[in-house]
């Protein structure tokens, strides 16, 4: 696997991580000891991979800072963004229950800090400790409702609705208006993640800035009317703004 | 909740229904005969709800026979059919997991025999006893999985790709060419359940059809060359035919 990573140890801090995400909160303090013993804090590269589809799950990870793109390829070479994950997001965690095999692959697409944990350690954590089977399956089902809204979005939003769904989710829907976004990573990313071509990305792009009174500068947003916004996006929902369970 | 349901007990075959899903196979013999105890037998016609999306999860359904719809409801008013389900599937199960709520609603799309379980059973059995949450871990990790292949199908398959993929989990990868099919259920609701508008997928049924050997006449399918239209679908997946855990 080509990793440019350093690891280094301190304990103190990677209990407090570990602490902060709900799978390791749920475990007894000694279960999660052993965790924090055996995790190793990583600077990723840009570019750097940290797994690939069909590679055997050794290591799971839990981003501390940067994105990560999830990732498919097809038998033709194309690629799929399925995800972008980012802080506190634990990523090929779930490969524990299908077979030990990542069914996606995992890229760091800016500089990123992770934490790598291994898997055998996590597998043997669930069968062995009731409490952590419970925390794992919550950490399931957040990935599937994340899933399950993506279906819906790809299936009933056109391309402007998906891009604007898209910001509004960097909103915050108790902040002075107009609001002021930046994007979290390059509109070609963007795009990827919302698996549209650049070209179809830019002509909904133009669609929604006529269609509402957003404005968008480089990598600067201004949402001056959130209601309208979140008008325009959400008709074609089964969630309205601010929806829960976003970045689950 | 408007349902045209016979409920009916017998609970030696309710026992065998239970043994044959995963879900219940894990279980001890004392704790499945406890939920084949409180299991009813449903016989639904077309058209009954098994629940709405925002319902509270009273219930969880183990689907005998027929199909059943799984949709969301926008805003406006559209309906997305996120998934079609049908013998030996867990309709419902998760919502334990989400704040006992159904994300999603369900609508049988034809007869249907289904057993009904109580959530409330199924919670409590997750919360005392370590093999049914590691069962239901298995089931949940299915869930994704399916969810992952759908999303990756969205983004990067056109339509005529997804009509051809659909028609493929049809296929018996060792049987005798031509291979004869019967569409599962109304091209409409094919249509819906990919995602496609019904112009959309007459158009692109067509072009399939002019792309490869098979053939349609009402619900008969032939697919008199199955290498043709594996290479035709999955040259824009990252997975090959006959693709593991379709149905899981």
């Amino acid at each position: 696997m080509a990793q440019t990573a350093t690891a280094y140890r301190d304990e103190a801090p990677i209990a407090a991580l570990l602490e902060g995400q709900p799978l390791f909160r749920g475990m007894s303090p000694e279960l999660r000891a052993t965790f924090a013993q055996a995790a190793q804090l990583q600077s990723l590269n840009k570019g750097s991979v940290l797994f690939l589809q069909d590679d055997e799950a050794e290591w799971f990870y839990l981003i501390i800072s940067g994105w990560v793109k999830l990732f498919t390829e097809t038998m033709d070479g194309d690629e799929a963004v399925i995800d972008m994950v980012s802080n506190g997001h634990l990523i090929g965690d779930s490969a524990i229950l299908e077979d030990s095999i990542h069914s996606f692959g995992a890229a760091a697409v800016e500089p990123v800090k992770a934490l790598r944990l291994p898997s055998s350690l996590l597998k043997q954590a669930i069968t062995d400790d009731h409490k952590t089977a419970l925390a794992m399956l919550g950490a399931l089902s957040r990935h599937r409702k994340r899933q399950s809204r993506e279906i819906e979005s790809l299936t009933l939003q056109n391309a402007s609705q998906r891009i604007g769904c898209f910001l509004l989710r960097l909103c915050d829907p108790n902040g002075q208006m107009p609001l002021e976004l930046t994007l979290p990573y390059d509109k070609s990313l963007i795009a990827a993640r919302l698996g549209m071509k650049s070209e179809t990305f830019s002509r909904a792009l133009n669609k929604l800035r006529k269609e509402t009174t957003l404005s968008i500068k480089g990598s600067m947003v201004t949402v001056s009317d959130l209601d309208e916004l979140s008008v325009y996006v959400c008709s074609a929902c089964s969630n309205e703004f601010p929806c829960k369970d976003l970045h689950g």
